[in-house]
């Protein structure tokens, strides 16, 4: 009930994270990933084995158009009208497409509320030109450590989990249980609640876009607790739609980017990841996804890589 | 002089790697990196420094125009105009670009001649809707390994070399005795000319496009030879141009892509990684650069991570 | 039934136009349109009501998606971040659209068969780089003459007639004598079915784009016996969909622009010139409709102008 | 001297047209043309002859690129791939452009200043999302009447005016002299200054938008007495460039735009109809230039028609 849940603004306070990496950081919590941890995590690579966590980005996609919608990739050569020395063949394309169109990075200027974005800088800043503060190419050094999956959609032993359904810090712990693995000060955690699969069955755009299971509120105190610097999911916003609370939208949004500083991976595809984790019981591995270094740019599509 | 170099037809058929890893074959040397190569490389991570690879994605990038340009990127969502339950303010951009305005990498499919793509795929498959083989979403597991840099700029002393400057095996080799690594089966090798921080220089996207230090046609058996997974330099076409044979243009190109079977990275931005090298004498490292899974494209933009 | 209909080669032989304005002709039948009828037409001018017959070009257009969507269009400059001398705020905005996104012609290189365009013109000549031959530039002068509107909704009494009710030339000559008007040489004749107020009725693209009333093969000869300059319509296509004969689709495309060479106008909105017809009794208008000199383009988006 | 000349607010408040049709209205100087107008000037329709004032729309455009740059057109259907019933062959484009790329109209939003749009309509009003008021699509009637050319170029006996040479009203009076023709209420009225056919010679985009002869600020009151319509030309700004201010920029855009509410067009291509309007001695003829209806846009590309 709501009455039960924490007010958006001073759970905001509460766990903010403004100031803790000195007034002009832009990064927040991949300031967590520290070199010691990148060297740690290395030492997860063990047999060799990469897992693509993007989508394909094309016609197919889960964008419904209106604000956002699929790519659009045309060819600009092709070979054809081509008469060059040597006999050379070759071939170019263009795409348009929303930054936000598929697998994904939000910076921490995608969202902000009170008229501040992280750590204060102000939102105004946030023109038509694009983010003055806080765009993705304040994190070109990727995200790179430990990532760890907690398979929240094998935990309840279903395909995929409910539009609306709430993940709580229960559900966290006990996949920590489940998996034999502890979310800890600079992971990379990714969330699987199966909308992605579910998206591959639908093919509905519509329905993949209206609602989705994710993160409830009160898991914010717990990702602020263990510290994580990513969280990133298979569905398209990693918190639960509709949200708990009735007199707003997206808030946990607004407190892990405004508030908490933490940058958020979405629509990832975790299929094959997590039937290797299933498989060799290890939910923990090297993950390196950078984003594309586009200039005062509010995200960026992406294709991280975990390896084991 | 050109007698003195091979011809591009007969080279390529002495180098070729068609058939090597299978008829249906569409990744080529990539498959050189095997799991325990991997592995291996993740050796390679001992300070956890982090170098990324990618050149920013704005209107000042290396594009002169025509066929290619820089990418625009504009704002769909700043935050105007909405009035969202709860003071819920988001952003969002959309991007019109060539998947070759940047960083970038070459698949398998973006050159080919005779009629063929690497592995004989025939080339008409490369149609105004894309590739149907060898497109970048056969790569979409990344590349990732052990990198290497050879800093030809370095070894001759100089900020960048000469537009149309040949760079030779013997060259490849003193820079190997130089930097105290031997380039192998698997590798990324990455190539420094300089020609980056000369386009950082002079901002001058004709001159940047319009020739380059790089590639001489002899190191192909060299390539070979190693067996190297990947070429990767901080020019448009990792390939000396123009080229040495007035017959032809961008010869490296046709043997390495269709003939050999190599992905090859553009445009690289490898400064602060050579600092690194120069400074602490190891020019190996863990390589992790995924391509965005365009499907059916012919190349894709990249942020290659360098790892220590 | 489909033993009743004509055969589409053998029709398209019968009305063709091929060689009619020499063996290089590129515009077919807006040659038709003399200087002197254009004079004429400028008689139909005489109370100044100027009706525009384009639809609007934003997001809620009738486009469903896939290989054609809705315009995107977005500011590159709002006043944001400007600070210049005298204080000007000045906007700018770019769009991204298929051309073919709204109201258009249809260049005569938008279809064919047979490896030919209109007038023999060589089919392979239509590349990933565009049109050699018939593309839209050569109708640059644009589309200016008499235009004469049939309306076979308020015909039949229907606010919008039935996805694949087919249009006969008993249907287009009873509107005529409804209209007190006759369709002759040169003519822009302009179809109202009532589809266009349907889809805004409906918003819903996928109805809009699914099937449509419209002309049915018969009408071909009669076009060609009346030597109409331009066909244009309130639907998609011109034509009934799906079309009458199950061994092809869009058959009136196929033999209207590659054989009778006939530029078409496509998704026009006729409601307010419609209106303004039943009202006074006059069907007949100067009409003036450029499209874009896009170059080598396949069509053109348009908003012509009816003026009575 | 700058001393002579009139000061830009000072000027904009004595000829503003705010206020005069309306405190909501959104088109300015286009409310001049009436429908008497319009029947008068279709009685200039003698000959037949139609001449198309837009530029091509292509890669080889005037945009330097930068803010603006030329429109990239490409295939998303070209037949490839196809096997369609019946053996229809189709083809479509995209294209991605500045909608100020070419031959355009500025609509009321493109300039403000102090906070208000002509009429004010308060400046804040456009945003990341566009123009809520005095967008192109105000205009989608298109701008049809009498059209007036004035020969800067011809009347001065050279191939093109220099940049930054400055037209003034005794110019203007003496190509009506010339001419023998007399611009009032209502007019269209273009400007040739000969730099468009600078740019087919010099094919330097850098140097077109570099600066311009055109129009200068004593030709404003000029404008507001004769009450003329719309003001087109064949530079990229209508107005000098350098402006005649050092305190200033692109100050008769500030004036004819947010003051006196009137329309412009950029970019013409007025050299064939100023060879037959110096032919035939007749510098007035039929204009119909209609904007593609861009919802909330701040411009459209056109390609106007003037008939004889």
């Amino acid at each position: 009930m709501t009455e039960d849940l924490p007010e958006v603004r001073a759970l905001g306070a509460e766990l903010s994270n403004w100031g803790r990496w000195g007034a002009q950081d832009e990064r927040g919590t991949t300031n967590l990933i520290t070199p010691e941890l990148i060297v740690a995590a290395a030492g997860l690579i063990r047999t060799g084995q990469v897992f693509d966590l993007g989508i394909p980005l094309d016609a197919e996609g889960p964008q419904p158009g209106g604000g956002r919608q699929n790519p659009v990739r045309l060819m600009s050569e092709n070979g054809q009208e081509q008469d060059l020395p040597g006999g050379l063949t070759w071939a170019d394309d263009y795409v348009f497409m929303p930054l936000q169109a598929g697998s994904q990075y939000d910076s921490l200027a995608h969202v902000h509320y009170d008229g501040q974005l992280y750590n204060g800088h102000p939102g105004h800043e946030v023109t038509s030109k694009g983010a003055a503060r806080c765009g993705i190419e304040t994190q070109a050094k990727g995200i790179v450590g430990r990532g760890v999956l907690l398979d929240l959609a094998r935990l309840r032993g279903v395909h995929w989990m409910d539009g609306g359904e709430v993940i709580t810090p229960e559900d966290l712990e006990a996949a920590e249980r489940a998996h034999g693995v502890t979310v800890g000060e600079g992971d990379i955690l990714l969330i699987r609640t199966g909308w992605w699969p579910k998206f591959l069955h639908d093919r509905d755009p519509v329905a993949f876009t209206g609602n989705e299971p994710g993160l409830g509120l009160r898991c914010l105190p717990w990702l602020r607790e263990r510290d994580v610097a990513v969280v990133g999911a298979d569905n398209f916003a990693v918190e639960v739609v509709p949200g708990e609370r009735p007199d707003s939208m997206f808030e946990l949004h607004m407190v892990l980017i405004r508030d908490m500083g933490v940058t958020l991976a979405e629509i990832l595809d975790l299929e094959e990841l997590a039937r290797s984790c299933a498989a060799d019981g290890r939910y923990e591995f090297f993950y390196a996804g950078s984003p594309l270094k586009f200039t005062r740019a509010v995200g960026s599509p992406i294709n991280p890589l975990a390896i084991k």
